[in-house]
């Protein structure tokens, strides 16, 4: 097996949507969906439990947890090689507006959103 | 700057999340809420858009686009961190999955999910 | 059987959760979470459909249609009362305030989002 | 005015829509995503807040909150209207469901979901 990494797996992920003449359906719209209807199903594992319980799962709770967040990246690469987009690059960029947008020592301690701040 | 990946990229956003003091607030629960909400965002931008023009995004609004699938992947990754889940293997181990579950033969060019299919 | 209405309705599920003790569970936080899920549900229905073909359910998927959003508007009012929120009334305030943001003279046709205007 | 009801909503609604000459984007595919993509908006309001806190909102807070809920029950009648469905009918043909499925003998003070009692 080739080495794990984003840009092997989005390959492969691409080839399994060609083997299955599934490109068609993957149009980005439809892509935003799928991805937000896993992420449903993620919210759907931790709504009833208190935050501390959902730091404790068991093992088998886990391992679908697990999967969820995997469908989840599975839809973020099949868009991002959709939309021409370097994923991986996109987060760091975030990364360094966030680092702008919320200097350390302002935001301390506190979760509230950027536009609240000012 | 060291090279980009996914572990990497994750150190970073743990040390981002420690130095503000914001690790109180990203319990499981939590993060799966913020990413969901990012998640949203996605398809706020899609959800006018016939599946066409969705294929076609003008340069800025690919780079909004770009930025909010950063938000997921940022969640995705602050989430494995605190479920200690390798990200990238359950995604393999997902696909896997899929690969028994959606035979090439069984459903090219059917977007049917696999509970429909018996 | 008394007649159907919002309010009706809000009671009767209100001493649903009661009968059940699952007050306990239904704060506005996980409320939201349940919601959100059921909205997750609603969108896998139609993510892989053409628009044209979500305008044309067969009768089995507009009655699992159906149900979803009976799911979301259960939840809904759960959230309204322990929220002490008038659903309808906001509704009307909603109304009243995208009157005032989207004249139809200004957005006849246009899709786009109010921030995009200006 | 006339009495504030569902059915008077969802005609002010049409209305409004036609006004504008919406219902070409209003296909049930894309009021779907609209719908999740204001619940989306509704967890941001909760994502970082105690379950606790979640229960005392700021009047200011409050009134965001009720207005994204509003945004949810406005596209629920949209959706309801273009595809010819009965929202409150459904809700109380839902009801019946949950109380044959949650019987309060069995789940009282247990939040699991139906599939994992057996």
């Amino acid at each position: 097996m080739t080495q794990k990494n984003l840009d092997d797996l989005s390959l492969r992920l691409l080839q399994f949507a060609r083997d299955r003449d599934w490109q068609q359906f993957h149009s980005p719209k439809n892509l935003s969906m799928a991805l937000t209807a896993e992420a449903g199903e993620l919210l759907e594992h931790f709504q009833w439990l208190r935050e501390e319980q959902s730091l404790s799962l068991s093992p088998e709770k886990k391992e679908q947890v697990a999967l969820e967040m995997a469908d989840i990246l599975i839809y973020l690469l099949r868009l991002s090689e959709r939309l021409d987009i370097d994923l991986l690059d996109a987060a760091y960029r975030k990364m360094a507006i966030n680092a702008e947008r919320y200097p350390a020592d302002k935001v301390r301690g506190d979760a509230r959103r950027a536009e609240e701040y000012d």
